[in-house]
């Protein structure tokens, strides 16, 4: 769309750079202040925005925040196609990992706050999850097409909540991050053997 | 230990009901005001008992919230002995399956307040984890001991990342509680084939 039908659809969109700059604010005043005490009026105080923009833009604080969350995450996990079952699963295990506590600190903040918001447990689930979880069940479909993987397997509907999972229980079990190393390993050991093919 | 033995060294226990009065208390008072607001002269005042006699008897507000919510789930997986590693597979997910949404958020609760607590954070490691971890690693033994499992099977160690990995994926990946016919269907299409059993 050119930039005059989108002023007449009443929506410019923001430069990337203006973009990844809200998106970092945002980021740091969760830090700061948690989901709950984090406002709109908040952000556009800190980078010097109007209210108005940010809802254009974004809708809803849940948006913006969830945005600003996948924004220092780039990838996903959408891209990943490697050729093979193991490979794919290796890569989803690398970019999965907990590479600092930053990371982990800021997810269950926000666990904890969609317990008692409704809007914001939506958008988490509508951008977050469901995204990942429609391409680690892609990567399952490109292995059965390749004939790599029996679709009569019946733990093939249970890779999200495999990765999840270990993702989660780590820390809790064994009081460490699920690292690179550990979910390596735990792909090796548990997610190849629960579908059938050993490495 | 005789009355008068206990009398003498200064920790008369409290009878059962009295124990269970108190826990139930304490459950409730978690639930209105949360385990950070949660105080030791709230559960005294709540129980018309001393704060000594609580000290006495748990040491700490974390010791005892977490004594009161253990006494929730009285048996624990420790007793489970079904005589085959599949047996024992179900009737642990039987045990751990979240059955009400009640359960769920007390212990999320309590996840977040371990955030910056880390004394909470030992209590819970010691006393609800460790005893859990260790009887599921006493299944995989007792199996091995059997000539059931390989002990050479990698995902042995992974039993219980497996278990507690799927009762909190579940609730993010599809937005339903980790049920009892959830877990089964897990164990029969997860833990067993990733264990080179297949049921």
């Amino acid at each position: 769309m050119s930039i005059e039908a989108a002023r007449r659809a009443g929506r410019t969109r923001l430069s990337p750079e203006r973009e990844r700059e809200l998106y970092v604010a945002v980021v740091d005043l969760l830090r700061e202040v948690g989901y709950d005490a984090l406002t709109m009026d908040g952000v556009a105080a800190r980078t010097h925005s109007s209210k108005a923009t940010l809802y254009r833009q974004w809708n809803g604080k849940p948006e913006l925040v969830i945005a600003a969350l996948k924004d220092r995450k780039p990838a996903g996990l959408a891209e990943i196609d490697t050729g093979t079952l193991a490979g794919d699963l290796r890569e989803i295990a690398r970019q999965m990992a907990t590479e600092g506590e930053e990371d982990t600190g800021l997810m269950r903040a926000l666990l904890h706050a969609m317990e008692h918001d409704a809007d914001l447990a939506r958008v988490f689930h509508e951008s977050l999850v469901a995204p990942e979880v429609a391409a680690l069940h892609r990567v399952v479909d490109r292995a059965i097409a390749r004939g790599e993987l029996d679709p009569k397997v019946p733990a093939r509907i249970f890779l999200p909540h495999l990765m999840v999972g270990a993702l989660i229980a780590r820390p809790l079990v064994d009081s460490r991050e699920a690292d690179r190393a550990y979910l390596r390993k735990y792909v090796d050991a548990v997610v190849l053997p629960a579908l059938g093919m050993h490495p």
